[in-house]
Order: C-alpha cells, then sequence, then structure tokens
C-alpha cells in the first residue's frame, strides 16, 4: 500500500522555517497534511504539539503522521520518524456479553499482530445482558460494571501487546463492536432505559472518543471508534459484522445470519438493507439440553449415525473424551437422528428405532449419546425428548424469521444465492445438517459462507479503512428495524416450520434425497 | 437576548421516544439542536452523554443546552433545568507576562459578574518573557512555568467564583488571550524557537481544548479558546486587542497602540490590518528612573507645573505620600518640564530656570521633583538628565513606529481620525501631555479612546458572540506584520523626533499654542 491506499499513513517533508517562511510548526505540519488529504480541518492534540518542535529539528521536518479519520476532520494520533522500525498498532475489540475477542493490526497494512480473547468479567456478577443491566442499577453497580471490563480489556492489550513485541503507548486506534447493552456498559452510560419500553439507548451513533478517556492504557491521543447502533436490539457488533460481510456493497440481495441467544438477520443489497432479530433459543447455542456445553474441548461437535446399524460416530473437540454437547453438535444430532428415522417428522423418538439407546428418565424419552463408560465425566450423555423439541421451535423460530424478511421484500429464502453465517455457530455448524432439520433453506452448499467472527472482523476493518466511518454510519442509516410481530401470518408459518424438515418438503429437495439414498 | 442573538444558549422541548420514535436521547437532543442551529455537525461530551438519560426523563424532555461554537462544530458543554437560578459563567483571561486579569461572565448577558487579578507567578523564577524562555530549558523547567501559572489561576478562579457566589465547575468557558510566550507557558509548549532565528512559535492557532485538560479546575466540558498569535512578536493578547476595539470593521483607518515594554501598534479598518512592534523603551511604564514604579498607591501620577511660578504641583496614587512615578506621571513630568521652560526642545535640563531644584549627583544633572520631607520614603524622589534622554529615546521611537505605520499606507499620523490606546498605559496616559511630548501626534483630544485592558475585553466578548473563533482567525489571517528595518528611513525619522514635540513643529500646532499661553 503507498499513501494514497492507506491516507491515514502520510510521510511528510516539510520545508524548514525561515526568516521568510516563519509559520509555526503546527501550522507547517498541519498545511501539508491538509494539501495532501484534500481537506480542511486537520487537528493536532495537545500531547503531540508539545513533542512538536522536537521532533521536527531531530528529524530534519520529515516526518511520519498517523491520522484517524472523525467524522468531520482528520485528527494526527502519531508523529513518528520516517524510518520507524516498529509498527503503528491498532487495536479492534469485539465486546461480546459472553466472550470478548481482541486483534491487534499493524496499522500499515492491515496485517494481524496478535489475536487474544477472554471471558466478559462480568458475567462474575451477572451472566446475561438483562442481568447486568438490572446490575447496573443498583448504586455503583454502572462503575463496577464499566471497571470490570476496562480492567479486562487492559489486561488483555497489555497480554496481546507484549505478544506482539509492542508497547501498548503504539496502539494508536482503537475500534469497539459490541451489542448496545455491552457498549453502554464499556462507555459508562446507564443501560436502565434499553429494556424499558419505549427502549431507548443513551446514544446512537457515539462520538469518537479519545481511548484514555475511556481508561483505555493505549497512546494518549488514541482515537476509539464505537460502532454504532441502531436502536436497543440492534447493536454495533451487527454493524461491524455487515461491514465485514460486504452485504452493503453487493448488488444482488444476499442474508447475513448471526445466530447466539438470539438470531439476528440481515438481509440486503447496497440499495437496502432490511434487519430482524428473534429468540431463536439457546438451543442452537448448546445452551439447552441437560448435556449442552459452549464449543471447547470435549464438546461434541460433530456426529454421524449410520443409516443402516445406527452406530454413532462421535467426534469431539481436540478428540478428548466426551464431556457435553455443543451447537454444532446438538443439530448434527437432530440431523442424524431424523436421517436415520430414530425421530419422526414432528421430532419425536421413535421407540421402534432407538432401541437400547433409549430409556426413560423421570417419566420423560431420553436417548443416550454417550454411553457412561465412554464418558469424561463416568456418566452418560443424553437428549432428551423435551430438548429436541425445544430445538425444533427454535429451529423454526430461524426459519420464520428467515421466512419473514425474505418474504418483506417478496422473496423465498430459497431464492437467496449467498447466504453468511457468523460468529462461531457459522464456523462450527455444517449447513447441510442445518438443512436437513429445515433450519436453513435449501440452497446449494456453495452459497453458504462461515465469516468467523465477523464483529472482530469488522472492527479490525475499520482500522485500515480510509472512508470508514462514513461507511459505517451510511449503514446504520440504512438498516430498516423489522419489528417481528407474533400475528397470524408468523403463527402459520412457524407452525408449518416445525416439522423436519417442514410441512412443505417441496422446500427442502435435498433433505428428501438424503433420506432416501439411492 | 432570546436564542437567536445568542444562540450558544438553546432552550429545546423535545418530543418524548415512544414504540414509533425511539431515537437515541443524544441524537434526539442533537437533531433539535442542529435544527435550531441550523449546522450539521453538534458533539456531546461524554460527561454530559452520561447524565443525559437521567436529566431529561426529570425534567421532561425540556432542557436548557449550552454550546459552544469551535471552529468546524458546535459542542455542547453543558446540559441544565429550563429555570435553572444560577447562571452559566464564562472566564476570560488576560495572561499578561506581569499581571494576570480575569473577569467571570454570565454568559447569558455579557454581564461581568466578578473581576480579580493577580501577578504572574512565574515572576518568582523569571521575571521577564526571555528570562522565563531560557528557565524553560532547565530540566523540568517548562512543567515548573507551566504549574506556577496554571495553579495561580486555579486559585484565581476560586477566588472569583467565591466572590460571583458560584460553584468552579459553573464555568462552561474560558478564553485565554496572552502574547506568544506566555500562551506557549499556559500549554506547556516549549517555548524555546520563539526566541531563535527564524523565531518560530509550536503553533499559530491552538485547537480549542478541553479547559480542564490545561489544568484548569472548572467544569469538565469547559472548552477553552485560546487566541491564535501572528507568530513569536505578535500575540494573542493582541488580536483579543483588536477584536475588541473593532478596528477589524471600521470602514475608516484607526489605529491601536498597546504600550509595555513594547510598544504594539495595529493599523487597519475592515479590509486590512497591519501590525509592527518597537522597543519603545521601559521609560513608559515607568521602569526605567530610579524613582520609577508600577502604578500603585503612593506612585506620582500626576504633575502640573506652573508656568510662571515653577511650582510642582503633585498628585499620587491614592493620594498616599509619594513612594516613586508611575508612567503616566513621568510622561506628565516630561511635558510639564517642557512646557515650563525647564528643560529645552532637546530635552536638556535648563539650569537657569531649574533654581533650587537643579542639583549634580554623581556628576549628573538631576531634578528634584519631590523634596526629601515630603516622600513616603524620607529620600527626595529625582529625575536625572539620562532619565529624560530615556524617556525622549522612547517617546522617538514610539512616534517613529507611527509614523512608519501610517507612512506604509500613505497616511501620516496626524491623519488619524481615531487613536484607540490600550492598556493601563492607555488608562491613566493624559493624551496632552504624550502630544506634548511628541509622542502621540497632535489630534483632537476626542480621536483618542482609551480602552482599558483590551486584551481582557476582547477575551470577554469572545465568551458571549456566536461567530467570534471566526472573527478571531479573520482578525489573524489578515495581519500583515510590519517588520521594523532599523534602516536609514527609520533613523531619519527617529533622530527628528528626538526634539520636544518634534523637528517639525508645524505637526504639533498645539503644542505650540500650549507653551505660549494667550
Amino acid at each position: 500500500m503507498n499513501d494514497t491506499d492507506r491516507p491515514w499513513i502520510q510521510t511528510v517533508s516539510l520545508t524548514p522555517p525561515s526568516l521568510q517562511n516563519n509559520t509555526a510548526d503546527a501550522e507547517r505540519l498541519i498545511g501539508a497534511l491538509k494539501d495532501r488529504l484534500q481537506t480542511d480541518v486537520v487537528h493536532l492534540d495537545l500531547d503531540l504539539l508539545k513533542e512538536l518542535p522536537d521532533r521536527l529539528r531531530k528529524w530534519g521536518y520529515r516526518v511520519c503522521c498517523l491520522l484517524f479519520r472523525d467524522r468531520d476532520c482528520w485528527r494526527v494520533t502519531a508523529i513518528t520518524r520516517v524510518d520507524d522500525p516498529h509498527p503503528l498498532a491498532g487495536l479492534a475489540v469485539d465486546l461480546g456479553t459472553t466472550r470478548v475477542a481482541l486483534r491487534l493490526v499493524d496499522l500499515s497494512d492491515g496485517r494481524c499482530l496478535a489475536e487474544n480473547g477472554f471471558d466478559n468479567p462480568q458475567l462474575a456478577v451477572a451472566p446475561d445482558v438483562l442481568a447486568r443491566i438490572h446490575f447496573a442499577e443498583n448504586p455503583d453497580g454502572l462503575s463496577q460494571l464499566n471497571d470490570l471490563i476496562i480492567a479486562g480489556l487492559n489486561r488483555a492489550i497489555e497480554k496481546l501487546c507484549h505478544a506482539a513485541g509492542l508497547e501498548a503507548h503504539r496502539v494508536y486506534a482503537v475500534s469497539v463492536a459490541g451489542n448496545t447493552a455491552m457498549t453502554h456498559l464499556f462507555l459508562g452510560l446507564d443501560p436502565r432505559w434499553i429494556i424499558r419500553e419505549p427502549y431507548i439507548p443513551v446514544v446512537n451513533k457515539p462520538d469518537i472518543f479519545k481511548a484514555t478517556q475511556l481508561g483505555l492504557a493505549v497512546a494518549p491521543s488514541a482515537r476509539a471508534l464505537i460502532f454504532p447502533n441502531v436502536g436497543s436490539y440492534f447493536g454495533g457488533d451487527l454493524i461491524a459484522g455487515i461491514l465485514y460481510s460486504g452485504l452493503h456493497r453487493r448488488t444482488d440481495a444476499a442474508i447475513l445470519v448471526d445466530v447466539g441467544t438470539n438470531a439476528e438477520v440481515i438481509l440486503g443489497n447496497q440499495d437496502w438493507l432490511i434487519a430482524c432479530a428473534g429468540a431463536a433459543g439457546p438451543a442452537l447455542e448448546g445452551g439447552v439440553t441437560a448435556m449442552g456445553m459452549m464449543a471447547a474441548p470435549g464438546a461434541v461437535d460433530r456426529i454421524r449415525i449410520d443409516p443402516r446399524t445406527r452406530a454413532f460416530e462421535i467426534h469431539t473437540i481436540e478428540d478428548q473424551p466426551p464431556r457435553g454437547i455443543c451447537g454444532s453438535g446438538v443439530i448434527d444430532l437432530a440431523a442424524q437422528l431424523f436421517l436415520s428415522g430414530m425421530v419422526d417428522i414432528r421430532g419425536k423418538l421413535v421407540p421402534a428405532a432407538g432401541g437400547q439407546r433409549l430409556k426413560e428418565i423421570d417419566g420423560l424419552a431420553h436417548l443416550v449419546v454417550v454411553p457412561a463408560d465412554q464418558s469424561a465425566t463416568g456418566s452418560e450423555l443424553t437428549i432428551s425428548q423435551a430438548d429436541i423439541d425445544s430445538l425444533i421451535r427454535s429451529k423454526a423460530a430461524m426459519y420464520t424469521i428467515l421466512e419473514t424478511i425474505t418474504s418483506s421484500v417478496g422473496m423465498q429464502p430459497e431464492e437467496l444465492t449467498t447466504f453468511y453465517v457468523a460468529g462461531t455457530f457459522g464456523s462450527f455448524i455444517d449447513p447441510r445438517s442445518a438443512i436437513c432439520i429445515g433450519m436453513l433453506p435449501d440452497l446449494p452448499m456453495g452459497s453458504y459462507q462461515s465469516l468467523g467472527n465477523s464483529s472482530l472482523g469488522g472492527a479490525s476493518r475499520a482500522l485500515t479503512s480510509a472512508g470508514c466511518l462514513e461507511e459505517i454510519d451510511r449503514i446504520r442509516d440504512r438498516i430498516t428495524y423489522l419489528e417481528l410481530n407474533v400475528n397470524q401470518d408468523f403463527m402459520n408459518r412457524f407452525s408449518a416450520a416445525k416439522f423436519l424438515p417442514h410441512t412443505d418438503t417441496a422446500r427442502f429437495p435435498s433433505v428428501e434425497k438424503w433420506r432416501k439414498p439411492s
């Protein structure tokens, strides 16, 4: 990349001052930068101003400037030697309710210098968004939550910089993408009204703040870009995801799905973006069954059932003895049970097909997935009829949301050509299994694209893209939020989707083929 | 004044949020302010953002906002109750090398709430600009000087607010006008290059900073406007003076003179501004003669000599026994000595006219102004021939500067119709005496206008004027600095001006009349 591709890094050679040209140091530098950037407003922080006279003279009026593109101006955030061997670093943060992910980026080329993550330390006082908002209402509750996340970030920044062989004061830009509540807690803003009708955030588009003002231990002049939200239920993490997917630049419509406790869905192209979110159910995160667990070593993540022998082939993360089942494992399991005839189209366990794996516990049908002697815990891992029912409600909700959002623009889910799946869910899920249970539409496998952590990806992208803030604001402003009204239409769709794969089997021709292998 | 006259105070009534209108609190407020101000960019500080949800709900979505007009945006700096009985205050500072003056202003109407001043505490380590710049080169010298002035200001702010019955956190705007060196020390910027060829300040037009970032103990969101400089020798105090005088808005040319150690002169109108500065000599400040002192109780500030009896009529500040003579007293004395024939047109004491007041001390002619038995010190107060010579050089330099600057636009000093005199010099000097010795041109008395502390006046004005920053920048950008080249032309003018009132007596017809009273 050169200075035109990456206008935020500018190498300037200034005419040294003379009696004929006695402009001050700051205006000399700013004038050159304005010329380069063809812009009217370039600001220079007091900290940098203090160091400027020395640096200009020491380096012969030839310096490298790092700039941050704010909404209405450029800001110089670093002035370094032209041949400085240390990278100018930026920090991208995906501020999850459960997990926080960080990536250190070389601002000159976008290269990842180091990555890490940590469990959101706010979990220690309140497990989920709702509980944290209530906790914030205690005296000092908000500042406690704010302190927890800031301290956690600072610890992680230190480790990250250490891993990359950098000092934290070489981090000159920060971008943070989180849901609306996490962003509020990160900024120290009262989240109380997010969960109360009419659900009002304190701010939609936060200004660009100094990262140190937010408590982050990085360069004093570093700026923090906080991804904006559309409202209480559509946060900056999703905007970052859209940015990362490129949905907003496509000529044909595509869809982006991020599944967590909520399923968040965005359909759109370069002209329009429609978003909706709905409770798809924690079943999809592996959070419901007694044996459910997060994706971690020992979690069952892949299952194959031989359609003839009904023998289970279990795969676990890192090949550890199984200790639970994660989201992708649950979906695999449901798909395989269905394909092997062990559950019927209503999702009910079929006694005749279950054989010895079926047993009754507390009057409820259970299927043994891993016998006690093969599990890490010494107890058998089972899934109950209630677990399967719950999964079916979740997958039906998911499909109904997809159907609702596509139909709002006169499309069917099956007409999509590109389907982005974000998050760990997207990374691990087997689209074939998800199609098999009718959770995702029956598209060619090539239509499904896993984005990984799209929120972190978008936050990283924002650090090395010139007009990014403008692009982010444009995405935000263009989003139409579709309220999921649970009306008769929705209920009809939901009821039809509560079958495996769907009442209308014609929508899932592949599943028909998979069920009856030729 | 209403909100149109003073756009920086806006009372807004917002539509309360609803499910149909769920814009965030910040955007709801900012949207209303943008509409009101017909502007694109309004920023809200994090501190205010934190308090916003509570305040909006507590006050029924009707609030009073104080805004600061930055160069490229408006910034909300306070959100208060509509019927808040406490004034929103602003602080104007004239940052003098010797004396610092402060004025607390009601931002709603520009009314002065309280005023005070203090000796610049930097005097304790270095008396003048040059010495301070050298002191700043010591290790920690700069931060020591910076600490001194900031601590001094904070003490004064506290007293000032106490006097006005306000808390210091009700000070929401600060404006600071000082010379280039004092402004650098106030901002903590290295002044080293100001005094070294080619005389380069660190910055000409400082950004708007948060006052707290500069160390001032005022409202966290308060912004500080630092008056820009034209260069090392033309500072923000003079820009403030121009703003206050209105020179830059006149259709006819006028002149503004600020006399301290340097004489600073600005000639101009709405189309152009020419500035120059020269060493007019400390004689004019009462700083040269052995009996010289600052204007303070006991200083001789007015003298009349009876032209027939040559009896001295002495007036002192606060009618205290005389202990010295201040600037206006020295000029009065010289004028009266000349009118009474006690000095000749070359400024030499006339032995025949001096009588018993003349005596020789260390081989040098002295004139006794106050005999020992009438002075506060018990010693006689005298002025020497050398003192008078020095005064004559100073007044000649002053007149030469006036002649040089007016001639640069094809005018004579005598053609001026309005002559602003700033500073304590301007407040106390008797223009008649100054004309009499040929220091100021022979204009009708009504042409002379004393501005008082024009720097403080301009700083105060900046707090309650909508487009002030723009106006200040325009003044700064329009100034042409005229280098006083001590060439043959200058020396010829200077030599001609070294007579009382001038070689060319036709320029001073009034003086001829005063000398020969009809």
